[in-house]
């Protein structure tokens, strides 16, 4: 039987601009982009999010022939779906935020669906900390893994909530500067030591073109993010870190610290698929044997061979 | 018989403040880290540079100790040690460099040693390209391996001389944001292809924290750098990255990339001492059973065993 993966985030209509063009409204959102990385596991895949009446059939089906279980995504009708807008500059490192239209996101009530309330993985996408807690609140019991996503605005502006939501978390995936900013620790080292007396006893840190950083105990693992000639897009590759991350987690079922490290590279080589065309585009048309391809072009990229005996 | 390994560079005294505390002038200077480093190997090494009489015997000694052949250092006696003053930063990723008094280095002419001009390496530290063009044109023949090490100031002020010069090398070692002013390219990838053409078939670009990558033709190595709790004092940490790339080329005479991969995992080694104390001091008392034992850190740093067949 297939492991059960429970994902709750956010559905959304994305607008983006970059050097390289611009999108009318397309599909994104945490919960999209992790279930869409996710799906290329063979996992038993449950979404937990909302949308409004104006979502479109099509961007359901497509996550539905992922065969993601979507009974746990509301749809409000009268509302209109969470919408946001970016503008990413030359260096693809820095955006500006043109608007974020919480909508239906606003009232978020998330409600686990009874078949998924003995999830053996939960991945808390990018969310108000309080609803990423009342998610944990519902299962039957303590999943056997937790991962949660999270960013500077929640630390920001809901402080309190987050380190109440991080204190029964397992995993937790942030960027390098959330990070520092989470602990006042300059060095990634002592914000990690920092972050495990929070309650997570894994560390994922992302730090865009420079990679990922797993941190257990006194282990350290890096996985470098695939050096592109173009990213076209960074939209979503975080999420689709994750969702690589806990997807591959969820089928082998090992949360072991070795196999965290496989997983890392697997998110590694999901995003560096995301960033090559806008918003989901590419998580939708890539391929397993080009997936494969890039873990080999990842192993190429790290692996040396100096004999230590 | 040793490899010969010829390194041109500046010495010079540095002081230094970081956060972590204050130097007066100490030792420093790119051939003196570059060459500290290279010594952990079993290489013929001399040093080319200038002094002048206030340097003293004592950081002369402790090059000779370590058999770096010092013919090829000019002693001006009536002369001043180059001076650099540096304050970083507590991100310690940005210095303001406070001082800078060229003395003995604004006439330096540098004479390659006779029994140095077959050096089978040769390494040109960071210096004025017409400088490092005039220690190749000094070698009996080309040597089996050239490599640079430059920075922005050269690009701003020296470019064509740059140019020139580097049309004669086979290894660049840059830092990003060097790499994107040289050819006005963001991407690293496309940065690497474009500065092939100008000369050097493998490109090695430095960034700091976030590690090395090594390009050659369409294949890329990516190392990290070893996190670390404290970085106490950053300088000379790219000197002493090439000093053990190098070193360990010299050693081996192996320049395949597979070759160059370890020897950027033993120059990114040798950097992460280095960075542990003020100026040359780590690098003073590092043992090889020290040297050893982190470079098993980064094997469990990057090796994970993704199965592909």
């Amino acid at each position: 039987m297939k492991n059960k993966l429970l994902i709750v985030g956010t559905m959304a209509f994305d607008a983006i601009e970059t050097p390289f063009g611009k999108t009318a409204k397309i599909l994104g959102g945490a919960a999209t982009f992790i279930g869409l990385a996710a799906s290329q596991f063979d996992v038993d895949i449950a979404a937990v999010s909302v949308v409004g009446g104006d979502f479109p059939d099509d961007y359901l089906n497509l996550l539905k022939n992922r065969s993601i279980d979507l009974s746990g995504v509301e749809i409000v009708e009268n509302g209109k779906t969470f919408f946001w807008s970016g503008l990413y500059h030359n260096d693809m490192n820095s955006r500006d935020t043109l608007a974020t239209e919480l909508n239906v996101l606003a009232d978020f009530n998330p409600i686990v669906p009874d078949h998924y309330k003995n999830s053996k993985i939960v991945m808390l996408g990018n969310l108000h900390p309080s609803i990423q807690k009342s998610v944990l609140d519902q299962m039957h019991k303590k999943p056997e893994l937790v991962v949660l996503d999270t960013m500077n605005f929640w630390m920001d502006n809901s402080l309190e909530e987050l380190h109440d939501v991080i204190k029964h978390i397992d995993v937790i995936t942030i960027n390098d500067e959330e990070a520092r900013q989470l602990t006042g620790e300059y060095s990634l080292v002592v914000a990690a030591q920092k972050i495990y007396t929070m309650g997570p006893k894994y560390v994922v840190i992302k730090k865009g073109e420079h990679g990922a950083l797993l941190f257990h105990a006194d282990n350290v693992f890096c996985a470098p993010a695939l050096p592109l000639k173009v990213v076209f897009d960074p939209t979503g590759a975080g999420d689709t870190f994750a969702g690589g991350f806990v997807g591959y987690l969820a089928k082998t079922g090992d949360f072991s610290f070795e196999n965290m490290k496989k997983a890392v590279i697997y998110g590694s080589t999901l995003a560096s698929f995301c960033v090559e065309q806008f918003g989901t585009e590419r998580l939708q048309t890539v391929e397993s044997k080009e997936i494969y391809k890039r873990l080999h072009q990842f192993k190429s990229l790290t692996q040396f061979d100096i004999e230590l005996t």
